[in-house]
């Protein structure tokens, strides 16, 4: 059977889809770890069903699936090259049904619901969680509820929206939403898959499995993932706890997790050696999607990140906008800010310490850059006009 | 060595980028087949790989690659219910690095181009084929413009603008770029790999190995792909003839070209018979990706089509946009509605003949509706308002 445990009290408590938080300790609880058989099951397309016995699924319903996972592992060398830095790689979780790693957890999440006879699923979200949790409702023919603050903008409630989900823009603290979601799904059968909760991340260890495969079998050096509630990160590191117990790595990588400066509540508790973070006053960052400035995984990430000698960083928001600028126009990847942040504290990090060119690096992209196209107006892009007969000088005076 | 072939007049050439049409016929020209020992590398990671041995290209680099292909083929078991379908499959190339099949046909350009000492590339296009080329010009270090009509939206053009290509808006006709961009490529040595670019033919022959590969080795009954200048249908012809030369298969699918009635010309010379295609007048569809009224690749396509018995057909715009609208509430994937014509014509064929529920149909979607987010405003999209003291009775109220 499938049980919950608090990582900071012990207690554990029967998987329950409407229960996220330990009752005592009030932090976010974790699929307790089994011991079953686990095997490889490479030869299976769908990723879900490779790692099927590494997850809390009995049974995976393909029909449910929209083909998530099995994102590229590419090679950086134009970026290696310009900053002198070992081996890097991009997994690149943009290459997803809807465009961002949240599929990885929506889909284990979607399966177990339809396995426990939920008709109703929902979340509170600004964005890509907001987009996958409707993709996969609809898959699934679930009622699906979106959950929004006031203030977002149409074009992005339209992308959640094309999947036909009820969508309610609510008025309030969205922090309080979060807990009200909770609330309500608890009474009304509606089960809140959101940030932090233990199926998504479950999913989300998938990722850190197909990067292990993915380098034949090795564990990279440094592992960066970009922080907002916590729940991608602890699912990465868990991934690789579960290749160890299995004895198939000896070592663990150095877990980055990366906030942006101007939202950073679970990197500056880290870096003062605090065990607990406190709400960020005035969040402002242009890191839209991991903007969270009381993230209710917060205290969980930092136990988890400590336990297993990983490090939080924050990094500005031009150096993000540096970073996504370098990913798309040297190695061809349009990332979300979000996204982009990965790439700058590796750049921040090798500048403070010399990195053993042997070592490998895989940097998280988490999500794609086309759903916040408004914060491209910020990078510099040209457009030339000419007219047809002026073309082939035109060309010449830009050097083509 | 590769070379040319003319599917008209049967002329052979040595490979040349900067030749796309036969001299005498005035046809684009097609790689011609030369018998060589071809084998499947399944166990290889990128597609490319898998697939070598039947494209032109004597070695892989794989830091030209984004991880393009190995795209999901996804059940579509909601839809074959509701239209009460054979078994019915989406071949996602949404799912590709950014969200269109254009990256098939790009990948295999590029890797050419390197290989062959070129600096520069460019491409003539509205859309997905601009930031396409863009990604990868951009992944390759190469040169890389983008030439695009003077009325493009600023948003479609920061889409491949961010991967920092020349981008120049030519004043003039469409179709006199096009051929402009081929004479211009020639004298300066740039290579615009547009839309029935040879090279890029290739490529899209590998999206057709992967679905018999999926299929657990069996070939499509039907098989349904948009129809613009024509390349991508012919990709996929040429990939099941090879597929039959190697005694791989028996049959090949009934392929099923489909384009927008509002812009319709192949269609419409198919209909009525006719050899050439004629202009079509007056072009007005929602389906702006496949709206070509002068397509360069029409006539072979006809041609083709017909020799491997498929047909081609139109649908309309309202038939489109209720197709998008059920594959985004019913199958949580978001098409273009270019994309969405696919299943449009499925829906259109099985009114008119009665399909064998044994047979299996593909579906190729081949963009994303990210990127075309104006058409989505014609969805009908809600959005409640509540608050968080009415949230609870909200969700009563609509039915959660």
């Amino acid at each position: 059977m499938d049980r919950l445990e608090c990582h900071f009290c012990g207690r554990k408590y029967p998987l329950n889809l409407f229960e996220v938080f330990c009752s005592v300790c009030r932090e976010p609880m974790l699929l307790s770890s089994t011991p079953r058989k686990r095997l490889l099951a490479l030869d299976r397309s769908l990723s879900l069903e490779k790692y099927q016995s590494f997850l809390p699924l009995a049974h995976v319903d393909r029909t449910l699936s929209l083909g998530e996972g099995n994102t590229p592992l590419v090679p950086l060398e134009r970026i290696r090259r310009r900053h002198h830095l070992p081996p890097v790689y991009a997994k690149n979780e943009t290459v997803n049904p809807t465009q961002s790693f949240k599929d990885r957890g929506t889909t284990v999440a979607v399966q177990k619901a339809v396995a426990l006879g939920i008709k109703c699923i929902g979340t509170v979200s600004t964005g890509n969680m907001a987009v996958s949790t409707a993709a996969y409702g609809a898959k699934a023919g679930l009622k699906t509820i979106v959950l929004v603050k006031e203030d977002m903008p149409a074009d992005k409630i339209r992308a959640a929206g094309v999947y036909g989900p009820i969508l309610l823009k609510v008025r309030g603290d969205y922090g309080e939403l979060f807990s009200a979601s909770l609330d309500i799904g608890r009474k009304r059968g509606i089960y809140f898959a959101n940030s932090i909760d233990p199926l998504r991340i479950e999913g989300y260890k998938v990722t850190g499995y197909e990067i292990f495969q993915q380098l034949g079998g090795r564990v990279p050096r440094y592992l960066f993932v970009p922080v907002s509630a916590g729940g991608h990160l602890i699912g990465l590191i868990r991934a690789f706890l579960d290749l160890m117990e299995e004895d198939l790595v000896a070592d663990l990588p150095v877990f980055v997790g990366v906030q942006a400066k101007g939202c950073s509540p679970v990197a500056r508790a880290f870096a003062g050696g605090k065990e607990r973070y406190s709400r960020f006053r005035r969040p402002r960052t242009i890191a839209q999607a991991i903007s969270n400035p009381a993230p209710p995984g917060g205290n969980l990430t930092l136990k988890i990140v400590r336990e297993n000698k990983g490090m939080v960083m924050a990094v500005t928001d031009p150096e993000i906008l540096a970073a996504q600028q370098e990913l798309a126009e040297l190695e061809g990847i349009f990332a979300e800010p979000a996204s982009a942040t990965v790439l700058a504290a590796l750049i921040k990090l090798a500048r403070r310490q010399r990195l053993n060119l042997r070592d490998e690096v895989v940097l998280v992209i988490t999500g794609s850059g086309l759903k916040s196209m408004e914060t491209v107006g910020r990078l510099d892009i040209r457009v030339r006009q000419t007219s047809l007969s002026r073309l082939e000088k035109t060309l010449r005076i830009v050097g083509a």
